[in-house]
């Protein structure tokens, strides 16, 4: 039991809107234990628009098509499936009942051409719009469902959710959803953590795979085929074997980012913190004020980003400025200090380095950064890394890499859990 | 002569991730004046691939897949499509040259799995990649180009523009690319903008067409079907029209934003910049910051995030402060001041609000939020907005709208142009 998903539109081939139908259908689909095999993204060609629609037909089960609903001639969506199923298209009164209620309610005028959009194919259904007015419609086929749904995704979404997702079901009672945690890894590349759990990745129940991203990866852990409870506890007992191989670099869980890991600690431990960035350019602070509630922790930040600023105002000795432009760690130790003490807070956190394409010297090469940490208590912690790469991305993986240290050290002196 | 675009990751088809990569690449052939037909994502199943590999080549002249190029054994991508083209694939020491020379430059260490990403299939060619370990690679068969190319987009765009598209501009000689301007246009909405430009948007050619973004409309003119001094003659009357009926609210030209346009205009004027954040959180900064050369104007950032902060680093007054949580006009005004002060620099910009989900009072609901500019000369201006939404959009919002008001100040008091 599988599913295809086709996008439909011009504007889709020539990039100018992102897809996010296929994505959020394909979540969904997920969700309920349907396999996607395949998307498609075709433009408002009937050729080869009949041809997608007849291809993924034969092939999958459910068939599920978003967009060229609409009353324009372009719009030919609901003609290509007829003709792949070789059935007529019928005006459906119930359909235009359904369109008239929404034109009178939002008192829009009618055009000539909105009755085209009431035709249903013959065999078929329709599937209310509350949004817009061009109705969905569905037909079942040779124990197969195909599914055409409009393309704004205000009105796809509470159709595909209210209508879409009750009709799957219904068809195919035995669908087993899908059950699985994200486990969030920072400091610990794709290759490493690929390497570390490599019997892990090979299981075929639950399924364990990585997905890198910004100086993270994401594991997914992933049970099919069995209820519930079984399912969590094959899923729970394999994250634990991955949270004792991999330590403290799984900061978090699902949707939990590190700024959120950390955000949660810091609150749970009870510690503020001010933050002075020189590379990172406001990156840290940014991150760190995503997080609701974040004003309780985070108190001040000094995106120190001329000599001038880091002497008189952060306080740092010129002499330290001055030597490799402040990048150094006499410097990323000296910020951090400096403005821990200035916002009287617990902890400070500093970068400093080159972020490029100008910048660096003999000793300290572009992509050079230096993290500074400081704690009232422990002193002051230094990490260095080298990362050139374009400037954008020295700032991410920099602000990353900072948070990380900020992380583990917090983790390492306080214990993760209560 | 017409392409099809492969999206190739099982994460795709689980819904965890958006496919930017098949927007932007499509978005970039149409450029060049290539038809992309159909875009297909498929998992990391061989099977698939292989079936989508096959009829892809079968129907388009070029086919470009992205995804599943990395070293584990789930990447299968250049296997599957070297079996849809009865080729071998064999290690290629040019590939992993430049491979190693990114590993040593980054102080990485290899794997053991990382030499499977420099084999090549045979007759092919590869297609070097400066960001990560995995390099592209392509072939030239029966008149047919097909080329693959990592999933990470910060990889695979920098691989697109230096190497695919003069690779298919060399095969593919006579395409007539698209002419195109991007005018990105701030502080006005989509229906605003559209309202404004109503009998420009009719139009067959140029077409004007405009895409809303977060706080910015981006309105593209294009031109097609004659040559280029023709169609540049043509964009930039309709360019000269749209500048003169939106004024300063067109801030830039295609990749320029609004943080680079402030850049070019601060280094003209010759003015420096202090910003004091507090709703915003360091997002300012951050922005200001992902400009290269922003050094030489922007010299420090304050994210104040506490009333104790405000008052003893800022020196904004405490009554000032505890009224309305600092969201009023006499703290965004005094932070601005302020850090203006203390930095020493001819501007400063100040931010306060309420960015949610919680705060608000009764003079002053969630979502408000006050901008305060102030100028060695003209003195202290402040600007109010609302806009309660989510936090990170808010915030968005809030900077956006700040950037904005700094450019309209400066366009007003120094003009546009040299």
């Amino acid at each position: 039991m599988h599913a295809e998903i086709l996008s439909i539109g011009t504007e889709l081939l020539l990039g100018e809107i992102t897809d996010t139908n296929a994505q959020y259908i394909s979540s969904r689909l997920r969700d309920i234990g349907v396999n996607v095999y395949r998307r498609i993204t075709v433009g408002d060609n009937p050729g080869r628009l009949l041809s997608a629609f007849e291809d993924s037909i034969q092939r999958a089960d459910v068939v599920i098509a978003t967009g060229g609903l609409g009353p324009t001639d372009d719009d030919v969506t609901a003609r290509c499936l007829a003709l792949a199923l070789k059935r007529n298209l019928s005006f459906d009164e119930n359909a235009w009942d359904s369109m008239r209620k929404l034109f009178i309610e939002r008192r829009w005028t009618s055009t000539g051409s909105d009755r085209k959009q009431a035709y249903i194919i013959d065999g078929g259904f329709f599937i209310p719009n509350h949004v817009g007015t061009a109705p969905g419609q569905g037909i079942m086929i040779d124990g197969k469902l195909a599914l055409l749904l409009p393309g704004p995704p205000s009105e796809m979404k509470p159709m595909f959710e209210n209508y879409v997702i009750p009709l799957i079901r219904e068809h195919f009672p035995s669908l087993a959803p899908i059950h699985y945690v994200n486990l969030n890894i920072a400091g610990l590349g794709e290759a490493r953590v690929a390497e570390a759990l490599a019997d892990l990745l090979g299981c075929p129940n639950p399924t364990v795979a990585p997905y890198a991203g910004a100086g993270q990866v994401r594991l997914r852990i992933a049970a099919h085929g069995c209820d519930k409870g079984e399912a969590l506890a094959m899923i729970s007992k394999v994250e634990k074997e991955v949270r004792r191989r991999l330590g403290h670099h799984v900061y978090g869980k699902n949707e939990e980012t590190l700024e959120m890991a950390l955000g949660t600690l810091l609150g749970r431990i009870g510690l503020t913190l001010a933050v002075a960035e020189s590379v990172t350019g406001g990156l840290i602070c940014h991150r760190l004020t995503e997080v609701p509630g974040s004003s309780k922790y985070f108190k001040m930040g000094m995106v120190a980003y001329s000599p001038k600023v880091k002497i008189a105002n952060l306080g740092v000795p010129p002499e330290v400025v001055y030597r490799d432009q402040s990048v150094n760690e006499e410097a990323a130790g000296s910020m951090a200090e400096s403005v821990r003490l200035l916002a009287g807070t617990d902890l400070g956190l500093a970068t400093t380095g080159f972020a490029g394409p100008e910048g660096g010297t003999r000793d300290e090469p572009l992509g050079t950064v230096y993290i500074g940490l400081s704690h009232k208590k422990a002193g002051i912690s230094i990490h260095k890394l080298i990362y050139p790469s374009s400037r954008p991305r020295a700032k991410a993986y920099a602000a990353q890499r900072a948070l990380y240290v900020l992380y583990r050290f917090l983790v390492e002196h306080y214990g993760k859990r209560r």
